[in-house]
């Protein structure tokens, strides 16, 4: 079998075959999730059912960005205070809190990391309400769950997570925002249109060739992506790519941006978007090598299309393109970004 | 005035002159922190009888750090989960949420940045406790608290803060932690004999001359040592530094260091260090470059005078040595660690 990426046909057996493939899959990966609203909505109301006061979100790695995610989602929508879980406070120093009135969520695309699933069944064994996002439905952390949900994404083989991404961001949001599921349903268009748009990414990586460092940066519902965006870049091609909130970048981190490193700017059209733009701005009139993302990119930098989303949907687009670029990243630095070296596909971490 | 380190005098208006004064102030604002623990505990009485369920902390740049440590504090010690606070949204997007039972910690040096203040108003409209840790007790932050802790550490004048990290830690300590404050009484002694160690991390400095990125690690309580000795180094030295806690260093980072990029692990004595242990042998083990700074550090490392410190005081103490680190390495790059450059002390974010 063979897809088609870069107006060329490219076997999956090749370097970088598998992850273009499930860089391509995400609008159908999209669409079917989509199509089991029905089921999410029921797991959302059982959710909604316990009124929890708080929210607890673990994960680790790419669905960490995932919860970041959730976290804006669920402060923002519902109003609901929201921790994400430093798993070690349960696992290695033995905390027991009083989890009464808690909404635990995990995700976790193999749902194998032993510490998660002991984190969860620690939260449960405490009170809260426990819920797995996985795809991996007879995974160990969803079996320890009272509520599970599999995101049926297909197998991923690519070491880099991609499709179980952006399935994550899309499950969150239909259990946890509150938000009618039809507001997503433009959605796969969109994600389809944006990736046929990979061209600009690909140009985008030669400028990137020879970089060895790299900030990402974002604000708002575009913090996560900046951060998975960066994780991306430094899995897949070695940079050191460094994410940073927009607002926290003035903080002391851009005393490194005038030195030379190149800035990637994640940036919509919602509130958060508006918020960055005097402080991304202010970055290329100091001379910065600043590279837009986004639907509020300006021209030369890469577009996202977003068919009219709403601004926390976004997020599920903004990716595409740095996905896109850190495949074709690696490509030309001789890598292969379906096997970044030292990396395996479920983390054992105790 | 001049201030003796590294065993010559640096008058105060030469590159580093104010930075150095500062390092060195601390084991005196430590003392004079501990002198104030009446006060401290009269205030840390008042929010445990509000009773609170959940905690929430705000902070930017390095203070930030310190919210991190009291997030581990607070859930290992007190059993309350906790949440960081993304003050955007509030700020941004306007969310309101229902903040009862919950407690809302601020910490900021200045006081001074908008947002902080604006969220913390906004939690206390919304039915929270609120607390300011701040080292200006009539700033808007303070005084739109309903308690606040004035840190009292003298004026900060370098841009890169120190003295007013570790009083932020042991000021978070005494009002949070619940634990019987003679415990910390051996601090500012600790924090002198590890100070007077200084030698070696100024001899380290040499080995990151020409780096241009390096990674800190961490679990546990050292992880917010981490994250703030890679601010330092940033913000002092222009360097890449990033952080990763010792468990997510498996989940992609790590392939960018085989490359040659170096690693300074904190590693303790205390339960996140035994964790971390065979993380860093195995790095070390792939043949990456690992300076360790800590208590358990092996010899050739940066080593912590912890005097029986327990393990949840040990990161006021594993800051110092890469605060010095951090001074000597801007020094021999030719910067001034006083005046980095592109930074101001206070950052007007809103």
């Amino acid at each position: 079998m063979t897809v088609v990426t870069e107006q060329e046909t490219i076997p999956e057996e090749s370097p970088g075959g598998l992850m273009a493939a499930e860089i391509a899959e995400q609008p159908a990966v999209l669409a079917a999730l989509l199509a089991r609203t029905g089921e999410l909505s029921e797991v959302a109301a059982a959710l909604r059912r316990r009124s929890p006061r708080f929210v607890l979100i673990t994960a680790r790695g790419t669905s960490d960005h995932a919860a970041l995610y959730a976290k804006y989602l669920v402060e923002i929508r519902r109003g609901l205070p929201v921790g994400l879980v430093s798993p070690s406070t349960m696992t290695v120093y033995g905390a027991r809190p009083d989890l009464a009135d808690v909404l635990f969520v995990a995700v976790s695309q193999s749902g194998g990391s032993p510490d998660l699933a002991e984190s969860l069944a620690v939260a449960r064994g405490c009170g809260a309400t426990t819920v797995a996002v996985t795809n991996a439905g007879e995974s160990d952390l969803a079996r320890a769950a009272e509520f599970s949900v599999d995101l049926r994404a297909g197998t991923e083989r690519a070491v880099a997570a991609t499709k179980t991404y952006t399935a994550e961001l899309l499950a969150l949001y239909l259990l946890l925002s509150g938000a009618d599921p039809a507001d997503a349903a433009a959605l796969p268009d969109a994600a389809a249109a944006t990736l046929d748009l990979g061209t600009a990414a690909y140009a985008a990586a030669a400028r990137y060739r020879f970089a060895s460092r790299l900030v990402t940066t974002g604000r708002g519902y575009s913090y996560p992506t900046a951060c998975e965006g960066a994780l991306k870049l430094m899995e897949t091609s070695y940079l050191s790519a460094h994410a940073f909130s927009t607002a926290d970048l003035l903080h002391g981190p851009v005393a490194m941006l005038d030195s030379g490193v190149p800035v990637i700017a994640v940036i919509s059209t919602g509130r958060g978007g508006q918020a960055a733009r005097p402080v991304v701005d202010k970055l290329c009139e100091t001379g910065a090598d600043v590279l837009e993302v986004g639907d509020a990119a300006r021209p030369g930098g890469l577009v996202v299309v977003s068919n009219g989303i709403g601004e926390e949907l976004l997020p599920v687009l903004e990716i595409l393109p740095l996905q896109q670029l850190a495949w074709r990243l690696a490509l030309d630095r001789g890598g292969d970004p379906d096997q970044p070296r030292g990396l395996s596909k479920v983390t054992k971490t105790r």
